[in-house]
């Protein structure tokens, strides 16, 4: 046994959040890749916050990082497409480092971007390593949802709910999630062809493979949400006037070849209510009940670090290709360091 | 790929609500085995209250039922604790009859009853059969609680909470649970050493086995649910006046060597309330957040015998032993017959 070696691929605020929750499992840190000048040069310890320095100076040269530090795996947060994050993926595969993301597109992105799945899958096999997409939707909107299915004899819908805080992640979502928008410039962003958000999609698209259901159609719907006051992004620094987006709601329903509908209502906006609070709430339907589950009192931005933290000895341990989560077991709590349940 | 054949070993209440469940997902009932000579000499399809006759007599003489009708898997309705049901596992594993059981203390009896344990984990072994206790516990109050903790880097405490209608699971529960007696009979019984219930410290045990944690020290409390108004029992047929027990809370309480703490309350109790309705609670606290996982909407009872169905090609593909819910995944949703879950 020995201590897993992880890259930080991508220094904004979830690589930041996922550093020290690193180091609190015994993982090694060995490299820091980023973009942003004000970053580069710099010890991952000033950008992420940790309480000491570590040595680790972060670097916008991808290839040269991981090429040199030996890293088993690198935790990778930079953007939401599978199509923008391919380079990505591409160098740390090629350089032998397994990945792990938190890119939404991956937990399941065999349907949206076939192609390049078969090709990042291929990829991975030749190099021997992993790829996994992971986050809140692997726990709260397929794993616990899929538990609860796993007690009915016939599913026949299911329908999930969920908010969380669009300020939670860092400028790039906010943008892409269009807040500070007016009305009129979203819905021609949505009604172009510019516009497309994988995670409700992805995610029921990994919910049907986990329950082994067969995605016939799948139907989207984004609706902005629009502030009712003056809100301040803290992510983008600016206050958005009242009328203009705050954030989405992202609707889709999927039907599938054996029958039952899966169903996801997912809206990520910028809080600005003093009870506004993360949740997750599914309604099962089929034989013989229906059943409620509902998450209510934790942060979807935490979470997301944990859960990744928690999936590494999973990514590891895993065959060599692209792995989505529904080839593997739920997430588990894991009170050691995480490099003792790597079956190195 | 073949149809799986059962045995109902127990026709009261829970075997006869499971065995059409079993014929719906192509399960072959080939053997019911009972002691009520009520329904001793019929055919199934009169004591479960099936569509059509199945030419299966309830039978009295397990050995004879079990050695003759080349039976996969019995399920086994009878009793709730491993001491008075030890004959009826040992009768299913030495005729080579795999055994799926909702007998409460089953579900994790490595603790509470060591020795027959460890017997019946021979026994099994012996056989080349497998012994597995599963019921609502195994979803709802190990699987799903294991699921949000995987979510976390560090555990401190679990706190559920639970209610479900003793009426609804037959009158020896019922009378298990003293249901009629006075408050002084109550006392009196648990008191001495004539009364302990398995299900809230062997889910515990169950829990903290699938966190990884080693149970310390527990400790049970016992308290009488008193009929506020004059309650009809169902199961029992018979009236409980006002101030008589109607029920019970358990509570128990685990500490582990990790640390974290373990805590579950469970109240079974005659509804007498138009809103009273199952439900399961959870807080998990530790970091990075306290989590609330809420189930509503089910009945105890029906997900206890979908659950058992569900889980019987589990128990077929599992190693053979004693094979406790920690050593297997959660439960699938099984929407083929079940025999093509099994690999024969």
């Amino acid at each position: 046994m020995r201590p897993i070696r992880a890259v930080i691929y991508g220094v904004g605020s979830m690589g930041a959040l996922i550093a020290p929750m690193l180091l609190h499992k015994g993982v090694e840190i060995v490299g820091a890749i980023g973009r942003n000048p004000a970053k580069l040069g710099r010890d991952l310890a000033e950008v992420a916050d940790l309480e000491a320095a570590t040595g680790v100076i972060v670097d916008d040269d991808a290839p040269q990082v991981l090429g040199t530090c030996g890293a088993d795996i690198a935790v990778v947060s930079v953007g939401s497409l599978v199509g923008a994050m391919y380079d990505h993926f591409r160098v740390c595969l090629e350089n032998g480092v397994n990945v792990i993301t938190i890119e939404e597109e991956s937990l399941y992105p065999w349907l949206t971007s076939s192609s390049l799945s078969a090709e990042l899958d291929e990829l991975a096999k030749r190099h021997g390593v992993t790829l996994t997409g992971s986050g809140i939707q692997d726990v709260y909107w397929v794993k616990l949802v899929s538990g609860v299915v796993g007690s009915m004899l016939q599913l026949e819908r299911v329908e999930g709910r969920a908010q969380w805080n669009v300020d939670d992640f860092g400028p790039e979502v906010a943008r892409e999630f269009r807040v500070g928008a007016t009305r009129e410039a979203f819905h021609e962003a949505v009604s172009g062809d510019g516009w497309y958000s994988p995670t409700v999609r992805n995610t029921l698209d990994a919910l049907a493979a986990e329950l082994g259901l067969t995605v016939e159609r799948s139907h989207a719907r984004v609706t902005p949400v629009l502030a009712t006051a003056d809100v301040r992004s803290k992510s983008l620094a600016q206050m958005i006037p009242a009328g203009r987006v705050s954030g989405l709601v992202e609707a889709v329903r999927i039907e599938t070849r054996e029958g039952p509908t899966l169903e996801f209502e997912m809206t990520g906006r910028v809080y600005d209510q003093p009870l506004d609070a993360d949740t997750s709430e599914w309604l099962i339907r089929g034989e013989p009940a229906a059943v409620r589950l509902a998450n209510a009192g934790y942060s979807t931005r935490l979470l997301t670090g944990s859960i990744i933290a928690n999936r590494i000895p999973d990514v590891l341990n895993a065959e060599p290709g692209l792995v989505t989560i529904d080839q593997l077991p739920p997430a588990r709590y894991r009170p050691l360091p995480l490099g003792d349940y790597v079956r190195w």
